[in-house]
């Protein structure tokens, strides 16, 4: 197949991932339409795509669909993905991303998949060896991002170096933080805390021209001592899902506190309102999706259990990944650091 | 120095160690003494815990106090520790353990060098490789067993299922919970998802006698999955952290919710207890203490921030686990699960 070139102001968003594919992303995609000036590319099964939209009565006229055949299991092996899925929604889209010919594709499908298939068909960032899920921790006073999210579970404390160079990058263009400071998640806040990995990427840090704060502990983290905190994506997933669990948690319990008694039923009302506003805030649908970063393209992955509200936030924080260039000003943070390194890694 | 035997029904506490040790410490042992009918010596400077009782006007006389003369810091190495400080209390202290002339150790210093101090004068029960931290999770519905909370950075993965045996041994003793789900904790539920050493100890998990359930995210540990779970102790000691700072992060903004207009501010009497019930759930305080498992005594571990009310929490810890006899139970399981062993671990 050849894709016409849909330009930089272009999301193709996977039709066939995620638990809700295709009725929910459909959805999503509606949605989004109506709200940014963004051309919205649909792909996967044409057939399917329409038929959803005409039974759901859906109007999905400003969508473009483009037909990819093959399905992907959310099981499926990512090498096995990129040999023999040439005709999924994934590959395709990615591949039309590394042609240039779009600015950002998104999926809430097999992340293991989207990050193999696009980094065959969009490569890596010079200097870059390992791609990272970055996301913006859900917190109270400041916004920090949390980088590896979950794409790597084992890492070379170069990876964790590469992550912070991203982090710094990210925070930079999408949170306008000025120079943000850099703290290594770890057990302890000395220099020789950790696992051997996490020693050696400390040194590696300390070494190189970026605002590296040292160590944070899980407590840190909350308290808004660093704006980027580094971690492989074996810890930074445990911990996002843990947040996620205690958030619910925390609001069943609250629940059960103004239920206790007659008094603080009647009260329920009138904290309604401050208190969804709070749950928002650790809401990850409000956030919609996170971006891979590392792919030399706009890459953003969703919640396998995203719903149109959630496929809607994603394809916002994709626009605004294209029209602040985020891969750009990466490829850019990659070289200034790379350059001015005094540090001894090889 | 020849100690005397204060027979299993003692606890020997460190005075040195903490933030705010002599005073909380001894503080903490005088509460602690009204409540329980066990015996508590506390073990240190003698001459610093006489004139710090005096000038505080603090009643020590049903203390028993033993001299150990050298101070140990909190960054110092545990090897060190072990070959030039067998005069401070963390050593001498896990001696007497370790002649087994008292039930349990008790210290909020140096977590490292009590530590390399137990396994030294206590040594492992066999069939350990590693001992590991042991807490409650402080949750809601359910009690979960978090294991290894932060004594072993790097892990293999047989440790990780001794980690499991110590594990079950606690929930069942301690919790009484009847043959205890076991969960690894991992970023998928999926076999093969995970690090290398994960995806290894999934196998030898799998291959035991124990009520293995198999991979449970970070979400997962608190919907009450398993009783048990399992990791290794970087991952633990952030998990754990990030829960005590993810809970701070909570109670300040539920205050500024309710402080947020009149009417609520009005209702705020009603709802402090409530609340401040619900706080106690995640206030490490009300814990006090930790176990160290695999070591044949019982030590625990307590907060180096510790004040007088977490460590009399933690001398109670103490007693319970010398009255179930803990440290029996789980040289009794690992025998148990060692000879029913399907697995191919060396």
């Amino acid at each position: 197949m050849v894709a016409e070139n849909y330009g930089k102001n272009s999301i193709i968003v996977d039709a066939m991932g995620g638990d809700h594919a295709p009725g929910e992303i459909i959805r999503g995609c509606i949605q989004a339409s109506r709200l940014l000036d963004i051309k919205i590319i649909l792909i996967g099964d044409e057939k399917k795509i329409r038929s959803f939209a005409i039974q759901d009565n859906l109007d999905i006229t400003n969508l473009e669909i483009l037909n990819a055949s093959q399905e992907i299991e959310m099981d499926e092996s990512p090498s096995e993905v990129v040999r023999t899925k040439r005709d999924s929604s994934i590959y395709l889209g990615t591949k039309i991303l590394g042609e240039g010919k779009a600015g950002a594709f998104l999926s809430a499908g097999n992340t293991g998949a989207v990050m193999a298939c696009a980094l065959y068909n969009a490569r890596r960032i010079e200097g870059i060896q390992r791609p990272a899920i970055a996301v913006v921790l859900p917190l109270a006073e400041k916004r920090v991002v949390l980088i590896d999210a979950g794409a790597n579970v084992d890492v070379k404390p170069v990876y964790l170096k590469q992550f912070a160079i991203m982090g710094k990058a990210y925070a930079e263009t999408m949170l306008s933080i000025e120079n943000p400071a850099i703290g290594l998640i770890n057990v302890g806040s000395e220099e020789k805390k950790g696992s051997e990995v996490v020693v050696e990427a400390y040194k590696l840090l300390k070494n190189s021209d970026l605002n590296f704060k040292g160590n944070v502990e899980g407590r840190d983290i909350f308290e808004g001592k660093v704006d980027v905190a580094v971690c492989d994506g074996f810890v930074g997933n445990i911990l996002l899902k843990a947040i996620e669990g205690m958030a619910n948690l925390f609001f069943t319990e609250i629940k059960n506190v103004f239920l206790s008694n007659f008094m603080t039923k009647l009260v329920t009302l009138g904290l309604k309102k401050p208190l969804s506003r709070m749950k928002r805030k650790f809401d990850y649908e409000e956030y919609g999706g996170a971006y891979l970063l590392g792919v030399d393209g706009l890459v953003i992955i969703s919640h396998g259990s995203s719903r149109a509200k959630a496929i809607s936030n994603a394809i916002r924080v994709a626009a605004t990944g294209v029209s602040m260039d985020l891969v750009g000003k990466i490829r850019d943070e990659v070289k200034i650091v790379n350059k001015n390194d005094r540090g001894s890694e090889k």
